[in-house]
């Protein structure tokens, strides 16, 4: 039988202390319903002493019943001078009513003495007494030993009596931290291997990234004897980052024999990272182990050649296994095996293949070295190819396109675009406002181009990204405008480039409706 | 004495097989020129039988010496059926004139049958004959061995081979590549323990991040006796990119006793990281151990407390030791220990203190809940808390603006605005033109402001970032403005947020334009 591993989601609460994540408590419910779905053992929501939002999620959270997992509340040891019943942020996490609840006591010296302020053994009985007030109260207590590592190396003596506080208390189990990140894999290994005979709870394992070796460091414990693995998805977290549970999984399950979640779920592993990065609002790192956008991507021409003989030959693991997909990309270090695998995925009819690919590199070449990029925008690449082949012609063309934009005092501004079309002899002109000068281009643009070509209402544009290419010019650098549209079955992306952020983002919009309108013609034929 | 590590660095060329890296041949030696500052010991600059820019970055590199760093030109073992001097690819990294080469060899069986279609002894004499030519032509030969891990595993019989027949050859330093990324650390130990009584040259190790151990499998290679690290900076690379030199250099040199680069260059790694994001165009991954902007970030409530105590507290390593800076950051998780800490770092004086620092916290926070982000933009951030506690005025109003953009056909477009503005009794309406909207507003608010304050002339906008905040509305969507403005002695950030793009930018403008002059009544004062 598999050894399994329980998996301690704490997205919603040391996730959003990184930078730039933040979750309302309705996103956080939407995130610890996937989270459920997926199969993790735990979902820690948040911290009910600390902030409103946390309390509001947790009040919410009552009426809901998970089919996997437990949520629990976390939070400090008592204040010093107050018993747990008198401690309003203890009673606060009694109050979000969870099943088990997650309580950080100081294992480190220096903690209890310079940042708490008091003496070595109060501290010892804050823990002792903290945790056997939440186990009285009936909740099952994870008890996270805070600085555990730095703790050990400073002090190995004072932190053994901390965890024996817990233990004595009544824990059920004892998760090591290595709050700041600084352990070393090598060191982790030793501490656990002279500390685990001490401990006589389950052992799980809670780590930060500020030395990249957070992965390494989760997987080592396990080999040294933890049974819980405490992370985040996509490693959201103060400072560089919880370890990202994707990844601890990927390796564990996959290649290790552990079981973490149910197998089936394994395909959804990047869905659920490109669903919270999506909650949560933050871009997702295209480079991430298994997951990521570019985990799969191949570029140099020599491992493109190879993986069109045997997939392996440049990756470590099917991309399908945890739902990702292998991609090739096109650039300027692509050979003419790119854009035959490519053409070949978009089943384009390549003449004379020789030539026709030769003068598709060339061209790509150069729309690249002007700041264009295909490689997140094949729906641009498609078109160009077609249009190179002469496989597509421009459905309908500008005549000319008038954008206003107007603001008065402190009022809301107002946008107006005026656009004339001609498609084949026929012209079309006509105007619209939109919330802002793109959205007015937008939706003039279909207005116009409605009667011509219904299925564009069908089309819905999801997405809207806009970069600068040139670092150095301020407000008169050229732009990059990534537009990524749907219908019900395709997701598209699109690309514009030019010196007005306008502009570039009508080239990318004409882009996208050609691509919906060239599916038309596919589907036709 | 401190046990040295060769770093070499392949950002030029593995870096680049990265998504969304694109470094032109200038490119390429303003790279080298700061690898080689830094103390790198090996650059390898290029493929040059790959692509015609490697061979003309080397054509330009020839006329360059470096002080402390060797450059290298990269290539793979010569063809099947023909010998070194008839293969173009060879006398490619001949004609490069490079001190150091580094070829690569088929290691693991499948690709040398599969992949190359050839027997496994041909092979053998592909690497061995090379190798030979190659030193007999006078360079210093690296040998990648590249699959060495997932060859060994699979045949370490033959694997073990191919390294002597690079021996034979008589190679200089011999790599052990992870080059799927798909090797655990404690299967790389086992294999690196078996290996290395067979090898009698210099080790060294290059790994990938497809499992996100590769920081983890560089250390643990150095424990094993490699005494060459292999890398590229930020860890761009194919797939998950390469391992980070940037960590590696942190770990072991800060942490482990080796010495990586002169010390007195440590101080310059945050910079470096930078640097080289900015030269590919790449944004920078805020997370990234040691260098990343959030590396040192503090949002919780309970970690900004502690820090103000002892920075130790939730920092593993001196911020400045490697060139970047602690941060707090202000967000709804925010106590008051963050706004106290921050206005002191701005030097606000507030008033009473418990009320006025509630005060921000709530506006900071409904501001947030729109859309705004303060943790990225201090000078909004500043602007904010002044005008909250009264500390700032407003220097001018605007009255009303008007932006035109016109498009006839495949023409360029044009942009112009008109601006009116107030500055106490007086009024000053002007017009200007722009590459974009947002830049002729720019122009013309410079234009209008300018004989009121001509101070604003010193600053210049140096970047410009659109982010789209709701993903699911498309072009309707609220977008987030951010400026980054300079002047001879500072930079600094700004935001807007709107639906309308425009008025975003016009928000983050004038914020910059407001922080310019609050600068300067701060030096009057």
């Amino acid at each position: 039988m598999q050894k399994k591993i329980m998996l301690y989601d704490t997205t919603l609460r040391d996730g959003t202390q990184g930078e730039q994540v933040n979750l309302s408590a309705e996103d956080k419910l939407k995130v610890a319903h996937r989270l459920d779905e997926m199969g993790i053992t735990y979902i820690e929501g948040g911290w009910p002493g600390s902030n409103p939002k946390d309390a509001r999620f947790f009040s919410m959270a009552r009426s809901v019943s998970f089919k996997n997992a437990k949520l629990t509340a976390f939070g400090s040891t008592r204040r010093f001078g107050v018993t747990p019943e008198n401690d309003p942020s203890i009673q606060a996490i009694l109050e979000a009513e969870t099943p088990a609840v997650t309580l950080f006591g100081k294992t480190w010296d220096l903690h209890a003495t310079e940042i708490l302020g008091v003496t070595l053994e109060q501290n010892l009985e804050m823990i002792e007494d903290t945790v056997r007030y939440l186990k009285k109260e009936g909740r099952e207590v994870i008890y996270d030993a805070e600085h555990f590592f730095d703790g050990y190396k400073n002090n190995p003596e004072y932190t053994m009596k901390t965890i024996a506080a817990a233990q004595a208390g009544g824990a059920d189990i004892m998760v090591l931290c290595d709050t700041n990140g600084g352990t070393l894999t090598h060191e982790l290994k030793a501490i656990m291997d002279a500390a685990l005979p001490q401990i006589s709870l389950p052992v799980g394992i809670h780590v930060h990234d500020d030395c990249g070796l957070s992965v390494a460091n989760s997987i080592m414990a396990v080999l040294c004897g933890a049974s819980m693995v405490q992370g985040t998805i996509n490693g959201y977290g103060e400072r560089c980052g919880n370890v990202d549970l994707l990844a601890v999984i990927g390796n564990l399950q996959l290649k290790m024999g552990y079981q973490c979640i149910p197998c089936e779920n394994m395909k959804n592993l990047t869905d659920l990272s490109r669903f919270i990065s999506e909650v949560a609002n933050v871009p997702p790192v295209n480079q991430r182990p298994f997951v990521g956008k570019s985990a799969f991507a191949h570029k140099g021409g020599v491992h493109v050649s190879a993986i069109l003989k045997n997939s392996r030959a440049y990756e470590h693991i099917d991309p399908e296994t945890v739902g990702n997909r292998r991609r090739v990309l096109v650039s300027d270090l692509s050979g003419k095996s790119n854009i035959e695998y490519k053409t070949r995925e978009m089943d384009i009819k390549l003449g004379e293949a020789a030539s026709d690919s030769a003068k598709i590199v060339n061209i790509v070449k150069s729309l690249e070295d002007k700041g264009y990029q295909f490689e997140a925008a094949e729906g641009s690449l498609e078109l160009l190819i077609k249009k190179i082949t002469g496989q597509f012609r421009e459905p309908f063309a500008l005549e000319s396109l008038r954008v206003t934009m107007e603001k008065d005092g402190d009022n809301d501004s107002t946008s107006q675009a005026t656009i004339k079309i001609s498609v084949g002899d026929e012209k079309e002109i006509t105007a619209a406002e939109g919330d802002g000068p793109v959205n007015a281009i937008d939706n003039a643009l279909r207005k116009a181009l409605n009667g011509f070509f219904p299925v564009i209402g069908e089309m819905k544009l999801v997405d809207f990204q806009v970069r600068v290419i040139e670092g150095a010019d301020g407000t008169g650098a050229k732009v990059r405008v990534r537009i990524e549209s749907r219908d019900s079955n395709e997701i598209w992306s699109t690309v514009g480039v030019s010196e007005n952020i306008i502009e570039a983002s009508w080239q990318a919009l004409v882009d996208s409706v050609q691509y919906k309108l060239l599916k038309e013609e596919k589907n036709r034929a």
